[in-house]
């Protein structure tokens, strides 16, 4: 039916498309060439002013659709009327894949994230895998911390340089790959990131700040691994063990 | 002369008292034994509630002296007002050093900083030396983050578990330092850690958050040296870099 197919491509677009918010973080968007804008909103209710100006004037040089919308409206767009400003921006991440798409490759060692909640945590581990030979990072819509300017500042500018796998939980996707070895990172196993073994695929699967991994996504993983720590120190902050991983394993 | 040596001591003394604050931080101390405390100071204006009567108790407990202060002297001990909440703890730290005492170490490989700035930066580097074999810190006062209650958080629990040298600026200490190898790290460097050979003393030195290693102390390394990254990626966060180099160096 032609209707699916139209459907399921808008679908797939809009999975890509990602609205952010806030008046310095439009402007660091609109700046970067190498991001996709799809549309510009603003309030209607905004003053004209040094911000608003430069905005409208990377807008207009970049040929970027701008919509007005009343401040209520704004508000729904952006999801965070306390931090929007006023203005929103739809960009089009091409590193954004539904995870579904990892089935398709044929090697790849990949960072999973379960229930990171900390924004600068996230924005961290983003910034080190993309600067490491990580191949991506899975991360689940329902459990995790959501890209927001927040986490965009903590990447450094690295979110669109690594492809983002989404899914709805781990659950969903972990069981369905195959020949691929699921190591979940724990402090108290008694395995090291030392013992790993080469594989054709591997993900790494790292847990909540306070609470590690969950139960749920703990027995889909074929091994729990530790990294060796000295001095009776606990565990090590999630975006660190993110960056041994990403930079050791 | 008697009174040189009692005022050496004195000042040897006083230079492992630190004075930290907060209600939370303090009731923190107070149950970790492994933290030795010299004097708790309270406001005189402290309701008895909750938090204050478990401070009473903890102190209590271990014996510990408790003087109470007018708000504004309690302030002048504290050097936070803000965010003192009436309570202030003097403890004694026994991984405090200063760094001249280095000289007298046969063999060490340490972490220097340069700078750093953001306090969580800095906890998060004294985690992650504390559980590697890193075997101290190198803390200039004058230029870098001071130990302060979000430097303890952010360090979860380690700070007195691996040795802080202090010194006032980095300049003082690296000079002296004979037979040692010192590395500044820089992402623009061509050599990187894997070209860095084994030397029984080394230091690698870490700047600021925004600017790097200063010229003036990058005038006293051997050598800069980076951590290759890839999809152009330009730096890692300075925590992640201090990290690799305590787990991988």
């Amino acid at each position: 039916m032609q209707d699916s197919q139209e459907y399921k491509d808008k679908k797939a677009f809009f999975e890509k498309v990602i609205t952010l918010y806030g008046r310095n973080v439009v402007i660091e968007v609109l700046q970067d060439s190498s991001v996709e804008v799809h549309k510009l909103h603003m309030a209607d209710s905004n003053k004209q002013d040094g911000a608003i100006k430069e905005i409208l004037s990377l807008a207009s040089k970049r040929g970027v659709e701008v919509t007005y919308h009343a401040k209520n409206v704004l508000a729904r767009i952006s999801k965070n009327a306390k931090q929007d400003q006023g203005v929103a921006i739809d960009i089009i991440a091409k590193t954004y894949s539904n995870a579904k798409e990892i089935k398709e490759l044929k090697s790849f060692k990949l960072i999973a994230l379960d229930g990171i909640q900390n924004p600068q945590n996230l924005g961290m581990i983003i910034r080190s895998c993309a600067a490491s030979d990580i191949d991506g990072i899975i991360l689940p819509k329902k459990s995790s911390a959501k890209i927001s300017p927040l986490v965009i500042k903590a990447s450094a500018g690295t979110l669109f340089k690594i492809p983002i796998y989404f899914c709805d939980a781990l659950e969903d996707i972990l069981p369905s790959l195959e020949n691929t070895k699921i190591y979940a990172l724990s402090s108290h196993a008694t395995s090291t990131i030392y013992d790993v073994k080469k594989s054709e695929k591997s993900i790494y699967v790292l847990g909540n700040e306070s609470d590690g991994v969950s139960p749920e996504v703990q027995k889909l993983c074929n091994d729990s691994i530790s990294i060796p720590m000295k001095r009776q120190v606990e565990s090590l902050n999630v975006a660190v063990t993110a960056s041994l991983i990403a930079f050791m394993a």
